[in-house]
């Protein structure tokens, strides 16, 4: 008989949001018109509908499809070169940021690419990993075997944990230790926390002395609105020589349901063989996506190129605008009920200390059943989110408006 | 310095179809003139525009994300149950084969899935793949480190061949030797050859008496024009407790640049642990989508869901027709040329042997050259196809009509 991959026996319940849904949907089933007043802060998903350049692009594309001299099969493994061009122009030359187009590689999402990175990485590198944490980055390489066996508090042996807390301001320094491989994310995800740019010279700094890897997830780069804040790793210098970079269109365009990012790989980026040489792991990146899959849908692609427009940059801007504008009505709503408020500046997640001790899941639940929110219990992310809920600003605005009213009057009874 | 996965070294040269690529891109360059002559019968890439159903649903599903009322965001990460349903019911319970909506897992094609497969099984598996071969099974199985070192010929140590020839009409009996992994593509690419009832109860056979499993990749079954010929390993009593089978839309609905595809991952079907428990794999398969992915773009979802109306259904037949047709054009010319002709008959592929000795690629260079014709080299499949060459009719008539004249005139100079 196959033998099937063990690390996955290792992996501890449910993944974090198929539990949250679990929840919702008995909540539902138990009370019928409690359900109609639901109002879900919890996953990150947006709600907004696609920019106007987007559809327009999409139905062009589309269309395309649909007559033999315009159709298009196979596209380039990687993702066609008008899509790679505007990204590296867009989002990083223009702001002075050296990245070739063939340093971009479309794929269907940040988050394929978190567990896809993998492949191309060794078995027996060192992993550090944020507490809280998006549980993708720890899942992933608890199933490629990067981990030993889970404790009690959810955490694994075999992980670097950087512990992210309140004296620290969610933005751990760089170990003491070494380590080979360091997944950070800012705008953070779940906290909302920012690094400036002297911590992100702090870390590259260790990267390079250690020989070590960033694995930077810049998904939420757009809601950054302070002007002194990195939006991308490479804005660092020496980021080039350690640090692969993760985008995603999910929360810029509104591209949860279309599927499109991509990371940034430069060819400058060494790894290295158990015999000591040193190789770019630019090819192995190439040909990773050359052997295993065909590139994103070519709709998507002009979908997200349409993002680059004139049109599209304001559609975005006003998309950005709108959940900011959400997660400052939250946040104060937040506040004035008492309780300790963080994130949301930056970043359109709202990290919340739970009053009373109480843990993130009976925050979870108090909220559900009390006030009808769905938030996203900290624990959830790990062992240092105990004690905190996330509430995602990710709503139309009339509900962020009736949720501020009701988390405003919060109280624990 | 983080460690890269050596695996990826081992990989022979490039992967088949961008050698492909260069070498017609360096005699378009060399030949501005004949390069307007070209006909490419090479990588499998259809070439008629998506059927009118698909361009409507898409439009449509479209016009659904322009809209907040009718706004989808993260789908489940399996696919939509609309076309998880449609797929069950229409190519396996409507043809008395029993799989579950929930046994449908929904991809962004059949290619991702045969390398995405190797995350749920261990690495411990003793794998055997068919000789010719489309190289993702085997350069998968490189990159995840199953396989030894490669040998001259470019097969790997480590690797159970199944070489598959005229002594055999392509399709290999089960091995003497015991294996824990198998991969069979049926219609097969790139022969062309189609397995029989008998002998696929032979390996299914083979399959439970050994504890094995089988990777049926069906991409092509709605070639199969002879109605003994099964369409799914599923026709075959037990296989249910020993195979998985890969399916793609690319071929029918003409996804190949709307990407679409599906596993059938059956609930009987275990995997063993090293301690010697035998676990359902349909669990792991649903955790690594849930952890690794967020299901494939809503409107393709839709696209492929117009794939099963009367219309949708009606589309597909005509454009498989139409490709047939291409086939038998193709196959004919060939014969008329003198040479040796497998396949075409219940498959989009010919296999065609070279004359004199020729090497597959001094055929594909001599093709390329003197009758602009794009194939595929046989022995870019694996050391069992050198001496053949794989002509594709996926093309306009005009192009296949065109082709056929070159061809039935053939000569070696």
């Amino acid at each position: 008989m196959a033998y099937l991959n063990e690390n996955y026996l290792k992996l501890q319940s449910g993944y974090l949001f198929p539990e949250i849904a679990r929840r919702v949907r008995e909540f539902c089933d138990r009370n019928a018109s409690a359900a109609k007043r639901l109002i879900r802060c919890g996953i990150g998903d947006v709600t907004e509908p696609l920019p106007a350049a987007v559809i327009e692009a999409m139905h062009k594309a589309v269309d395309e499809l649909g007559h033999r001299e315009t159709f298009r099969g196979y596209g380039p493994e990687q993702g066609y070169d008008f899509i790679r061009q505007k990204i590296a122009q867009h989002d990083f030359r223009d702001r002075g940021i050296d990245v070739a187009d063939d340093e971009i590689f479309l794929s269907d999402g940040s988050k394929c690419d978190c567990g896809f990175i993998l492949d191309i990485l060794g078995s027996n590198n060192r992993i550090a990993i944020t507490d809280p944490v998006y549980p993708v980055y720890v899942d992933t390489n608890v199933m490629a075997g990067h981990t030993g066996a889970p404790r009690k508090d959810g955490s694994y042996e075999g992980i670097v944990y950087l512990p992210c807390n309140e004296p620290n301001g969610f933005v751990p320094k760089p170990p003491k230790e070494k380590v080979d491989l360091v997944y950070l994310c800012f705008p953070n995800n779940p906290t909302g926390a920012v690094a400036s740019r002297e911590q992100l010279m702090e870390w590259v700094g260790y990267a390079r002395n250690n020989d070590a890897i960033i694995l930077f997830d810049a998904a939420y780069e757009a809601y950054i609105s302070d002007p002194k804040i990195p939006h991308s790793i490479f804005e660092i210098d020496g980021a080039r020589e350690c640090a692969i970079e993760f985008r995603s269109f999910s929360k810029t365009g509104g591209f949860t349901g279309v599927r499109c990012g991509f990371t940034v790989m430069p060819k400058t980026l060494l790894g290295k063989t158990t015999d000591g040489r040193r190789l770019p792991l630019h090819p192995l990146w190439h040909r990773r996506w050359s052997t295993k899959a065909n590139s994103v849908s070519y709709p998507v692609q002009r979908a997200a190129e349409a993002l680059y427009s004139d049109a599209g940059r304001k559609q975005v801007r006003a998309l950005v605008d709108h959940y900011m504008g959400n997660a400052r009505i939250l946040g104060e709503a937040a506040r004035q009920a008492g309780l300790k408020v963080f994130g949301g500046t930056n970043a359109p997640y709202i990290w919340v200390g739970t009053p009373d001790k109480m843990t993130s899941w009976e925050m979870f639940d108090h909220m559900l059943n009390e006030l009808n929110i769905v938030v996203t219990p900290g624990s959830g992310f790990g062992a240092q989110g105990e004690g905190y809920i996330r509430i995602s600003a990710f709503n139309s605005r009339e509900n962020a408006e009736e949720a501020g009213r009701r988390l405003a009057a919060f109280k624990i009874i």
